[in-house]
C-alpha cells in the first residue's frame, strides 16, 4: 500500500522503469524524491527504476519512497514522470484523469497525443515548456541533456583519438595538443568547447546562427573563419535573411574544406523527432587525416548532422573513426537522472495547486496537451 | 632493394608489424624515420606495420622509408626496433650479428635472452637502461610509455562514470565534483593526477613512498592521510626502515577504509613481467559506493594491483565498475607510437660508432645482453 504521511497529502508522483539497451536514465532520484515528499508529494518507483543509474531501491526507500512493482505504479499515481513517454500498451494500465510529464513528442507525434486524449490522460510535454522564461529554467530539460550530451561527446572523442588532447612536453619529444572542431554552438556545443578546453584541446567552433562568435569566443575557442562572405546582402530592416541555396551551399562546401585542419570533429545539432540538419558530408568526412574521430550526437534513424553515420561506430576507408552517438546523456546515467528529475520535479509542482494538479493559465500551460 | 641513399650510410633500422588485439602501437614513425635518416640510418619498415596507429604506408615513403614485407625486414636490418620482442618463431629468420632493440623482459625472463644469445644476437633491453642518467632520459620507454597509461586511465574511468568529473552549476542544481583516488604516484599516477585535475576532479592520491608527497601536492592533488601511525620507529642512521608485517597489515586496511570515501580509484603500480603489488583489497573495492569505477592499469593473469580485477570490465555485486586494462599506452597508440619510436631511435643510434652498430663501455652498455 501507498504510505501517506501526515505531509503528505498532495498527488502521488510515479515513476516506472524505463532502462533499455539505449536509455538507462531514470526520472526520479533519491534526492528528488526528497524535494517531492517536502512539498507534500508522496513518490512510487518501481522497483529496480533506478539500477541502470546506480540508484538502488534502498536508496529510494531512505528517501522515502514506495517502491512496488509497474502495474501499482501506474494504477495508483496521480501524476508519472518519464524520462521518454509511456509506451501506447502501457496507457490502459494508467487510471483516467492521471497526469503524463515526460518528452511526449508532441510536436512531431500528434497521432500519440490523440491516444492520450482517447485514455483522458493529461500530458506535460516538456519539450513544449517555454524556455524563454526564467521561471521555467530549472524545468529546462533539453538544456540539461544536452548539456550532459555536450561534455560526454568530448569524452567519447577523447577516448577513441589515438593521441593526447593536451600538448605535452617530454624527454621524447613534445605532443601538439588536440585540434578540436565543434560544429552546433548551443548548449551541447557549449558544454562540448568547455570541456575540450578543459582536457587542454585547441578549440575551433561554428554555428550558423553568427550571434554564437561571442559565446563561443567567451569560452577561450576561436570561431570558424569560412572565408566565404555571406553578409553581402542584409534583409529588409536589418534583420539578417535567409542565405541564398548558393551560399548555402558555398558555406557547406566551406565547412567540409576547414574540417580537414582537425583531428576531432563533434557536431550536436539534434533536434529530438526531426531530420537533424547536414553539418559535415561524405566529402568533409573524406577530407579527415587518417586516425581524426568525429562524433555525431545526431546520428538516428532519420541521418545525422554527418553524411553516412549511424548509431554505432565505423572506420572509413580512409582511417577515419565516426562515431553516431545518439544517446549520449544516457550514458552519464546517474548526472543525467538528477537533472532530469529536478527539470520533472520543478515542473510538475508547477502545476499543483493546493493538494490537486490543476491546469495553469500561465505561459507554462502551454506545455499541456 | 634497399635504397641506400649518399647519406644513408649507417646500419639499417628494421620495424615489423607488432599489432595484435592488444597491441596498437608501432615501433617507429615517418617522424622518427625522418629523424634517424638525418643521422644516416635508412629504415625498412614492414607493410602496414603503422595501421592500428594510424600511420600509412604512404606517410612512410614519404618519409623515406623503403616499406616492404616481413621477411625481408628481419633478414636485411643491422638492428630491429621493436614495442615488445620478437616471438621465438621469427628469431631464425633473423641474421646473426643482427641487434634486437625493445622490452626484451631480460630481467624476468632469462631463456629468451639465452635463445637471443644461441642465435647470436645481441639485445638492447630497453628496461635496462640507466634511467638515473639525464642522457638516458629521452631513451626511457618506461617513463614514455606510463605516461599515457596515467593519461588514459582517467578517459577511461571517466567514460565509465556515471556523472560529471568537474562541478557544474546548472538551472537544475549544482552537481558536486567526482571524487578521484590514484594509488601508486609514480610517472602514470602523477599524469593521472594531472588529467583528472584538468577535468575537473577533486584528487588524492597515495604511494608507499613518503617522498611522493610533495610531488603529488605540487600538482594540486592531496596525499592521502592514512590515520595510521608508521612513523614510530626509524631504521639505523635515520633511514626509512621497512615496515612490519603488522604495519602493512594497518596501511592496507587504512588504505581500503579510505576508498569508500572515493568516486573512482585509478591504480597504477604496474612491474613489467612480475607480479603487480596489491593496492586494494576485496574488502576495499566491497567498500565503494554503488556507481563507482576502479581502472586497475596493473591488471593481467598475474593478478592486479586490485583484488578481483581481471583484463576488461566486470561489475561487482555491489555494482561497482571494476576495470582492468593492461594495455592503456597502447589504447593510444599514435603518441605512444611517437614516444617510443623516439626512444628506441635514440638508443639505437647511441651505439652507433662511425657507421657501424658498437658495444659501448658506458653505463649504457648496461641495457646490452
Amino acid at each position: 500500500m501507498v504510505e501517506v504521511t501526515p505531509e503528505s497529502s498532495g498527488p502521488i508522483y510515479g515513476v516506472i522503469n524505463e532502462a533499455s539497451d539505449d536509455e538507462s536514465r531514470v526520472a526520479v532520484t533519491p534526492d528528488v524524491v526528497r524535494r517531492l515528499r517536502k512539498t507534500g508529494v508522496p513518490c512510487l518507483v518501481e522497483s529496480g527504476a533506478g539500477m541502470a543509474s546506480h540508484y538502488s531501491d534502498d536508496l529510494y526507500r531512505d528517501a522515502g519512497a514506495t517502491v512496488t512493482d509497474r502495474d501499482a505504479v501506474l494504477a495508483r499515481s496521480d501524476v508519472l514522470g518519464f524520462v521518454s513517454r509511456p509506451a501506447p500498451d502501457l496507457l490502459d494500465g494508467i487510471r483516467p484523469g492521471t497526469w503524463i510529464a515526460g518528452m511526449l513528442q508532441s510536436l512531431t507525434d500528434q497521432p500519440y497525443i490523440d491516444l492520450l486524449a482517447a485514455h483522458r490522460l493529461v500530458g506535460i510535454a516538456m519539450e513544449r515548456l517555454p524556455r524563454r522564461l526564467s521561471s521555467a529554467q530549472s524545468m529546462d530539460e533539453m538544456t540539461s541533456q544536452n548539456s550532459v550530451m555536450g561534455y560526454k561527446a568530448v569524452l567519447v572523442a577523447a577516448n577513441a583519438y589515438g593521441s593526447f588532447l593536451p600538448m605535452m612536453t617530454t624527454a621524447a619529444g613534445t605532443v601538439r595538443p588536440a585540434k578540436v572542431l565543434v560544429l552546433g554552438a548551443g548548449i551541447a556545443g557549449l558544454q562540448a568547447i568547455g570541456t575540450a578546453r578543459r582536457l587542454g584541446a585547441v578549440v575551433t567552433a561554428y554555428d550558423v546562427r553568427d550571434a554564437s562568435r561571442s559565446e563561443v569566443e567567451s569560452l577561450g575557442a576561436s570561431f570558424l573563419d569560412l572565408g566565404v562572405d555571406l553578409s553581402s546582402g542584409q534583409g529588409e530592416g536589418g534583420y539578417a535573411r535567409e542565405l541564398t541555396e548558393d551560399e548555402k551551399a558555398a558555406q557547406q562546401a566551406a565547412v567540409d574544406r576547414r574540417a580537414a585542419e582537425f583531428d576531432i570533429v563533434i557536431t550536436t545539432a539534434k533536434v529530438p523527432g526531426r531530420r537533424p540538419p547536414r553539418l559535415l558530408t561524405s566529402s568533409g568526412v573524406a577530407g579527415l587525416r587518417r586516425g581524426a574521430v568525429v562524433v555525431d550526437c545526431a546520428a538516428s534513424d532519420l541521418g545525422g548532422n554527418v553524411e553516412g553515420s549511424v548509431p554505432g561506430t565505423l572506420v572509413t576507408d580512409n582511417g577515419v573513426t565516426l562515431i553516431g552517438a545518439p544517446n549520449l546523456a544516457s550514458e552519464v546515467p546517474d548526472t543525467a537522472s538528477a537533472l532530469l528529475s529536478r527539470n520533472l520535479a520543478d515542473t510538475v509542482t508547477h502545476f499543483i495547486t493546493g493538494s490537486r494538479l490543476e491546469r495553469t493559465a500561465d505561459d507554462l500551460g502551454e506545455a499541456l496537451v
